[in-house]
């Protein structure tokens, strides 16, 4: 894995954000910079060292796989770590300057009291925010293939469940269809718990499927994806049973539309919040504003939702490297809803699609 | 859903912490006493009234559904919390004594930091530990029933795997058999990824399975559980492959015996430390102190790990009611390990056994 790089990244972002060491206590960001995927751990990085704490069941096979970290049992409140502190060169060559981040978003207010309480003293707690967010959003080589891999398995997957649905079919079963086949699939899993929903179901953007049937004249939308080697995807389609009702016909071509204008708009540097708005804001001129009732898409990667954000308060920068889904929506009561989501990594010249199930 | 009784009892429990009102951050908590299974909202709780606030996505199903709650929509920075506050009766007739509750463990560093920022103010915030999480570690009879079931697709899904391991079946195919059995099954998934490890791998707790392909002579450890309407079970077996080697023999009978004996030593009111302790002693006794590398058990339910916790550090108590494993390993490196995991419910006269796959 590609963390020798991220960590030196890591390290020197830390000098931007003037901190000496930096707690790590989110489980991807630590599974991101290390490689460390158990369940219980946390990371310590100075310039100099990077330490792993976690606990028995992990602690052997970590010290195998993660050779230029030093692993060391966790202990409850933190001494662990303020043992450790006590013999890092920086602390006892300083005057109590030792600034040490932790992630504020990632530690809860019961363990930060602990931490306070345990090396309060010794160091100065600052909290830091999305400093690995950050980094993961932009992939590196490895990143973009796993996340390829998890794509195509997704795109392969939609593509044999759409053609498979029928009048007669429920909800439920086209979701349990779904699982099969991610299980007799490389996939390691289910990226997120599978959408399925039909006719008025579907103007629940996040409809939990049901024992209802697909029937004649039915829309059904189906929003599903894979884990893949620890990276996700995340596919939406709606589709039409039997001959296009004109009203389904006139909303999917404004989702569609929606859609490719985003992705046209999507260059390099652009703000979540902005390249939402195009979106909002064509759905609006078309008159269906109140219906898109969500954000315009999403980061991906180890997370099923991660930076960029592409939602109307998001400050997120699209990047080169980011990798996003764009997922415009409109979702009427009474009658449905209609979703497309595709996943986009931007490019110099802008999104390139790497999921391809036809729409 | 036996959610009105739930409710009744934290209004009860919050008399009891001298809280006016509780919010409530933990998705599982917020599930366990309203119902509500979204990804993103919370719950806010008085003496008299009950609202939920979550995102656009939730928010028509949950009117629907919650009809004694009152759905509003949620927004950053919790002003929806703070507007609310402000026309609780409570307050307002009041000298600013409303002291509102909040779940310590289940709210970030961040989001403490917002939520003090807006209300700490009008309210004073009152850090709450376990409250219910208290309340979950003694499951009610529809939890019992959905538990059971939960524990009967997974006690029925591990026999099949057992009994098809054969010579030359790799770790990742048996992981692949457990998901396949378990998509054909009416569980809704994995209650967590399936540990199976073969020989030397087994002396690590939580091994993930790789190709390692199973030999005559050796063990296999195999450790699983299904999630079934919310509810999740955790069976773990150890088999010998071949003409059991006489060293698995007398482990696996002091692992065994150290089960029997915790379960016999288990009565209503007991502490999970000293019920660890227990089990403990008699693994030091035979003279393998060193290599019980993990706690005894744990409560089930909603979570896989849940109180009571069974672990050498833990004050839980084991109350008629609670469900919990007990699951005492030996691990021994460059040997291998063996572990036996078994679902109990606590009753008057002790643990009643819930899973039945053959040890």
């Amino acid at each position: 894995m590609n963390t020798k790089n991220r960590l030196n990244n890591l390290r020197r972002e830390m000098v931007n954000f003037s901190i000496k060491g930096f707690l790590i206590t989110s489980n991807k960001n630590c599974q991101y910079i290390s490689g460390f995927s158990g369940s219980n751990g946390y990371i310590f990085v100075t310039q100099y060292e990077s330490y792993l704490f976690t606990d028995s069941r992990y602690i052997s096979t970590a010290r195998i796989q993660m050779d230029d970290w030093i692993v060391l049992p966790i202990t409850r409140n933190y001494s662990c770590l303020s043992e450790t502190l006590s013999k890092v060169n920086d602390i006892s060559q300083s005057d109590n300057d030792f600034t040490l981040g932790f992630e504020s978003a990632h530690i809860s207010f019961d363990e930060y009291t602990k931490l306070k309480n345990e090396i309060g003293d010794i160091v100065s707690l600052e909290p830091i925010t999305s400093l690995v967010e950050s980094m993961r959003s932009i992939k590196d080589l490895e990143e973009l293939t796993l996340l390829n891999d998890s794509v195509k398995l997704a795109d392969s997957i939609i593509q044999e469940v759409l053609s498979n649905i029928k009048p007669g079919i429920s909800e439920v079963e086209i979701s349990h269809m779904i699982d099969s086949l991610i299980v007799n699939s490389s996939a390691d899993g289910t990226a997120f718990p599978s959408i399925v929903a039909t006719g008025l179901n579907s103007a629940s953007p996040h409809h939990v499927p049901t024992d209802e049937k697909v029937k004649t004249g039915d829309s059904v939308l189906v929003d599903m994806g894979v884990l893949y080697k620890g990276y996700r995807s995340d596919i939406s389609r709606t589709i039409f049973v039997g001959e296009m009702e004109q009203k389904f016909s006139e909303i999917y071509s404004i989702v569609l539309e929606a859609q490719m204008i985003t992705c046209c708009a999507a260059i390099p540097g652009i703000t979540g919040q902005n390249l939402d708005k195009t979106a909002r804001e064509f759905i609006i001129s078309k008159g269906y504003g109140d219906y898109f009732i969500h954000g315009l898409g999403h980061g991906i990667g180890l997370d099923i939702h991660e930076k960029p954000m592409i939602v109307s308060s998001s400050q997120d920068i699209l990047d080169v490297g980011s990798v996003f889904t764009l997922e415009p929506g409109i979702y009427i009561p009474d009658w449905g809803g209609v979703r497309i989501e595709d996943i986009f990594i931007m490019e110099e010249n802008g999104p390139k699609r790497l999921s391809r199930a036809p729409k």
